[in-house]
């Protein structure tokens, strides 16, 4: 895992045709590899971060292509060994020949993510940044990559080095307490150790509960559209789309079944869940309809219901969304009854919309976005988890400091309480990476974009 | 057209996200308007070609990205101006938030092919290499990538230029002959003239016919598969492209109606015609199908006629080929026969041939690249002519020298000679730009991708 590894080689920039592409070379022997296909000023003699014109040759020396060439030498790059960019013209021809041409030098493709493991392995990120790299290429709205850039740059990490210091020193004067328990001299009230962990445990949950926000942030915030058949939940999505045409995308459902519509009103990304219609059936197919609906509200941040102005309105719809954070009503059709109100009062905001002509369709989405802010605001001191890995690894450090707050409580002996208190740094050490293994390491990068 | 331009920037790589992508931006003002966006070392002390590290900053100073910026001071970058090139994180929103950052700070977004045409108005390329740079990027196969290659490296535009020297030579020999024609002294005899007029009208021929195979391997050789129905075309394109799946796609139709099937084979690629049978019929839609077959027989470079080795062979398939270059006649199901042979000699190389056991495809492979090689041996001292607007320019200048060696023949007087020289100079100059109109610019460039 040092400096011995082997050569690598990948197309770091989008897939496809381009005006230009960059081929990425990073190891021991990357100047050695580059040098053979290269012809141009002598590599060997370029000084780190230049950049000079050359071609692209076969062993034949013919050219397959004028480049510029931009040498890191170790351990100031990306990935802290001596690393060659160059950048070429961007047909499928010249990149794929490229890569080939550098493999018969001696590189080796790269697996996902490989470029930011070694920079991981370098110590130039932790895990967690290294991490963020692959979700600051992925974010799709200004919410999620403010999430990630925050991560990137070690916002979170310091977080976690924070955290670590204070467990650092519950542990060494719980560790006097041992040392001298004999003599009866007691370094550190208990009630003094009580109030680290309990603000170690504090924080840690606060963390650990940014994440439901982090997620739906960086995923696109899953917005349910509820309500009874026939109240036009349908048309109401159609209106709030139509508003803004352009930037409509569909999501094709990789982990889901289904086509979602996402709309990115402002910062942020909304992903539109339209649900079938819910009322009692005893037709079998429609209540499987009704049970993914009652999925799509348990999954949701935001939920909108959809009723009819016009019409009566079950108690039922609001026990349905209580377990909801935010829950906006709409009343739609108001085009069909002038000024006449609703007498029904739900207890959240309340929106007189015509998905027809239009009206109340920007309250909606004033109201989505008041939504989106107080998801935003869950940030702990602007830092939100966003990571499913970290969440878990902060919900094992969270209870395991919750059994040192018990230990402390119940006085139970100092060795089994640094026993959980080591278990504590463990957990929050494994997401910036301080303990890993390969198993852990090949599970995050892989999920990364070759070249990257 | 000098450097009073403004500064344009664009997103070089291809579209979509990647590890990586590249905004490029040009002119007077890059570096001051990078500056805005800058984050790191200043840009103003930076030497020209050095690579540095810092981030894209919003208005506010928060970042959004780390980036490497790339420093190309004038006249030493591809397009003779100051550019500077921002390698970024390739998310959806980094890419859209940098350009708009950009433009905010004062660059204008590029026009496709912008910076080639720069590079072109800063003499860095000529038209001829300019366009070439388009099909370097365009390029899908070696040999098409070959000719846009050496296009791009100049050896077209040398060509033209030694032809060009001739000519000049041609031209100041009959201005002599007119300085002194009252004094009937002859400095060049007309026949010396004739000569050097008749070599350039052959090497422009040459150059002229060229393009038929030039455009055929730069955009897939179109080969015809026709025979009568029943005889196993389609089981036979089948066949041959089920040996190389991988690299099989399609290519959807542009200025086309049908989706063509194309096959790689080394370097070359075949794009195929399935055509309908071709028979005697009263039915008013079978015969739409056959006059689409006889279009695509005489657009083709190649043909494959495919019959049944068990049936007779009617004489007028041999004729509907023969104008077609390349010709490959196929027996089919040879698997039904055993050793028997068809008695049926055509003019062209036979292959027996069982698509259902893939007996004879290989042959048939070999064939296809036997033609596409004798395609490539077209070219003219290595030069290949794939642009239709060069063919059309050879084209004049085919006849106006045409008109020069009729006069000289004709013992026309020097001076109406000397114009129909001038008219040849004119249009060979239009390939490599020595004249050349903003619109004829804009037409060319426009065809290039954006970034570029």
């Amino acid at each position: 895992m040092t400096h011995t590894q082997d050569t690598i080689c990948a197309i770091s920039t989008a897939p496809g045709i381009g005006g230009i592409a960059v081929i990425r070379v990073s190891g021991p022997t990357a100047i050695q590899i580059v040098k053979k296909v290269w012809k141009g000023q002598p590599i060997v003699d370029m000084p780190t971060h230049t950049v000079h014109l050359g071609s692209i040759v076969e062993t034949d020396g013919s050219a397959i292509d004028q480049a510029v060439l931009t040498i890191f030498r170790a351990p100031g790059s990306y990935t802290g060994e001596d690393t060659v960019e160059l950048s070429i013209h961007g047909s499928r021809f010249v990149q794929r020949r490229a890569v080939e041409l550098l493999i018969e030098a001696g590189a080796r493709l790269a697996e996902a993510g490989e470029f930011t493991r070694r920079a991981f392995v370098a110590g130039h990120l932790d895990l967690a940044q290294a991490e963020a790299v692959a979700d600051v290429i992925a974010s799709n709205s200004k919410a999620a990559h403010r999430i990630a850039m925050n991560q990137m740059r070690g916002g979170f990490s310091q977080r976690l080095a924070a955290l670590r210091d204070k467990l650092i020193e519950l542990a060494s004067l719980l560790e006097l307490e041992l040392d001298f328990s004999e003599e009866e001299v007691e370094f550190a009230s208990r009630h003094q150790l009580l109030a680290i962990a309990e603000r170690v445990r504090d924080e840690v949950g606060r963390l650990h509960r940014s994440f439901e926000s982090g997620q739906a942030i960086k995923e696109g915030i899953p917005v349910a559209i509820v309500g009874p058949t026939n109240a036009g939940k349908s048309s109401l999505l159609n209106a709030l789309l139509g508003d803004d045409r352009a930037i409509v995308s569909n999501i094709p459902g990789t982990t889901r079944d289904t086509i979602e519509e996402t709309l990115e009103i402002e910062e942020y990304l909304f992903r539109f869940i339209d649900t079938a219609g819910l009322r009692h059936t005893s037709d079998e197919i429609e209540r499987i309809g009704i049970d993914r609906s009652r999925q799509a509200i348990k999954k949701a941040r935001i939920v909108i219901a959809v009723t009819d102005v016009k019409e009566p309105i079950a108690q039922s719809l609001c026990d349905e969304i209580a377990s909801v954070p935010y829950r906006i009503w709409v009343f739609n059709k108001v085009d069909l009854i002038g000024d006449k109100k609703s007498n029904f009062v739900p207890d959240c905001p309340t929106i007189e919309l015509s998905a027809k002509t239009g009206k109340g369709i920007e309250r909606l989405r004033e109201a989505l976005l008041d939504a989106a802010r107080q998801e935003n605001g869950n940030a702990d001191e602007g830092v939100m988890v966003s990571n499913l890995r970290h969440a878990l690894a902060l919900e094992n450090a969270y209870n395991s400091i919750q059994r040192v707050i018990d230990g402390l409580q119940s006085a139970l002996s100092g060795d089994l309480v640094a026993q959980d208190l080591r278990d504590t740094i463990h957990h929050l050490g494994a997401i910036t990476g301080t303990i890993t293994t390969p198993d852990i390491l090949q599970t995050i990068f892989s999920r990364f974009c070759i070249g990257k």
